[in-house]
């Protein structure tokens, strides 16, 4: 298994990171010595994924309290460059959450600076050991197969997470208890996280997979060809209403239609109780040069606008379950408004 | 409005083609004047869409008639001319039936021949024009809008037709009445005839749109963005059950779920009575390369499998109206299995 972020001592101290906007062509680790490197990476998405963010946030302290040891940076130096760090990218809650929670341990000194950016990875991989074990109970119930054939969407795996993955860790526990069949990955446009890392990550794990567009997957549902549809989550709101990637909601639909399970794989930090429905979400729209270009080809005549929201949302009633570490929520089961504190409790 | 396809007498008698795929970012017309030029452009994709490849398969014979007077051709060489060029893509009904449509005009000579070319074009764009009134007047009393928002799939334009326009000649139609308001485009993977084709055709019109990645359109939809989703048909069965470009049942599912019609736009020659629903249309897959290639460069680790069915069926009961040149039919409203012989009589 792959891992997106790593601490290393050897042969000097640094923040491995594998870089992911060179995937699935190459395999290319970034050695970082220097924070200013971190936040450059961060940037240009050679990390991403919410879970993986922390751990390079985590990291990045230590990485910054090595220097500013080593080098005899000024308080505000340092303070300087930890800002940074944690502004790298500004709606990335996971990133400036672990700055802050390893930030709060300077006072105890390196080991424990360190010790506590290892905690938060540890803690990740804990919660994604357990909701994926609860995942599987869960489908192999619910879908009665001996085989399990699954559709997914994005990357959930262990580049977007500190390891193991959510959604995918699901299917990756289906695998380890020999109950997976096969997986139909969405390309996922416009950035192709199905295609560059999922499959990048299937293939490294020796899983059985196919990729197909993003327009294909309500078809596969319909024709019978999947027994359980797992995405992951940016957000879930109070009632169950989940935000994700754009498309996601496309296999939602599908999976109601054709009686399908639909289910979402997060963990419990996924939830905000703040927000109350999926209406409250404010959808971000990117950039049009996402979608009107490929490999930095137009394909689209100069001039066209674009619409391109990063993610949709797929209302609580077309869910069947979300597994979080702390348990599973049947949406459409509980009680209206209530769902996810309920669970959470 | 472009022509896919026109016949020109000067310098010398030619087929004119815009080469559709230097497109959206290149116009460029080929003057054709030998009929294995003609086989070649058809093979290549230079030419696609049902009605258009009619229209190449018409003007290909006259050119052949003309080429065997002019150069003295044996009986032979024009059978084995037109054998060729009637066999260029075997699976395009359109193109067979309109060679033999006009070989059969043969023996009353070459102002017959072009003649019958000519009219297969005049009633394409006849039927376009009036199937497009009709889903306009159907969509204005159906939605009661003053100004109306749509969303489309693939190319159903000038592109793909003799002229004019199925799906895409409704929007014309609307636009022409200045009661339409924007046009969502569905990119259209694996082949992105939607920014590619459709996006260019709307350029050319002045028509506003914005194109957006297949998976946003059902949130587009959910949003409330879109008054009605238009499709075209690659196939139509006796209960209506639609096979479409490989994405297009996503619309109708969300459609479904929004309250939002969802529209049907082909010629009467599309509707199949002889297949009685879609789980007897056989769907056509096609090579891994169009989803794991984008202008030749991999978008996917090597060695990964694809899973690129051609087109997906969307059942009836998703479909508010199929719109033919011979009037509009309500599937869900209609005796089960009965309603496109129903329409068609």
């Amino acid at each position: 298994m792959v891992r997106a972020v790593e601490w290393r001592e050897e042969p000097r101290p640094h923040v491995r990171l594998i870089d992911q906007t060179a995937l699935p062509t190459q395999e290319i680790y970034l050695e970082i010595t220097r924070v200013e490197e971190l936040v450059e990476a961060i940037q240009r998405l050679a990390v991403r994924g919410a879970p993986a963010l922390g751990a390079a946030g985590g990291y990045g302290v230590a990485l910054a309290d090595r220097l500013a040891r080593e080098e005899g940076w000024t308080a505000e130096q340092r303070n300087d460059a930890i800002t940074r760090l944690r502004e790298a990218r500004p709606t990335a809650v996971n990133l400036a959450w672990a700055v802050d929670r390893v930030l709060a341990r300077s006072s105890e000194g390196s080991d424990a600076i360190l010790a506590e950016a290892e905690r938060i990875v540890a803690e990740d991989l804990e919660a994604n050991r357990r909701l994926s074990a609860l995942g599987a109970d869960w489908i192999l119930e619910t879908t009665g197969r001996d085989q399990v054939r699954v559709v997914t969407h994005c990357n959930t795996g262990a580049l977007a997470t500190s390891a193991w993955g959510t959604g995918y860790g699901i299917i990756r526990e289906l695998h380890e208890r020999g109950r997976l069949e096969t997986v139909y990955v969405d390309e996922t446009r416009p950035l192709l996280q199905g295609s560059r890392l999922t499959s990048w990550e299937l293939t490294k794990d020796g899983i059985d997979h196919r990729v197909q567009v993003d327009g294909a997957a309500p078809s596969t549902i319909l024709r019978g060809l999947v027994d359980v549809a797992i995405i992951g989550a940016d957000r879930i709101t109070a009632d169950g209403d989940t935000a994700n990637k754009i498309g996601s909601v496309s296999l939602a639909l599908a999976c109601q239609y054709a009686g399908v399970p639909f289910v979402v794989a997060a963990p419990s930090s996924t939830v905000d109780l703040a927000t109350s429905t999926g209406d409250d979400i404010v959808i971000e729209e990117r950039g049009a040069e996402e979608v009107l270009r490929l490999n930095g080809e137009p394909i689209a005549p100069p001039g066209v606008r674009a619409f391109n929201p990063a993610f949709d949302v797929t209302p609580h009633d077309l869910i069947s379950a979300i597994i979080t570490e702390k348990g599973v929520v049947e949406p459409t089961q509980a009680q209206p408004g209530r769902a996810m504190s309920h669970a959470l409790h």
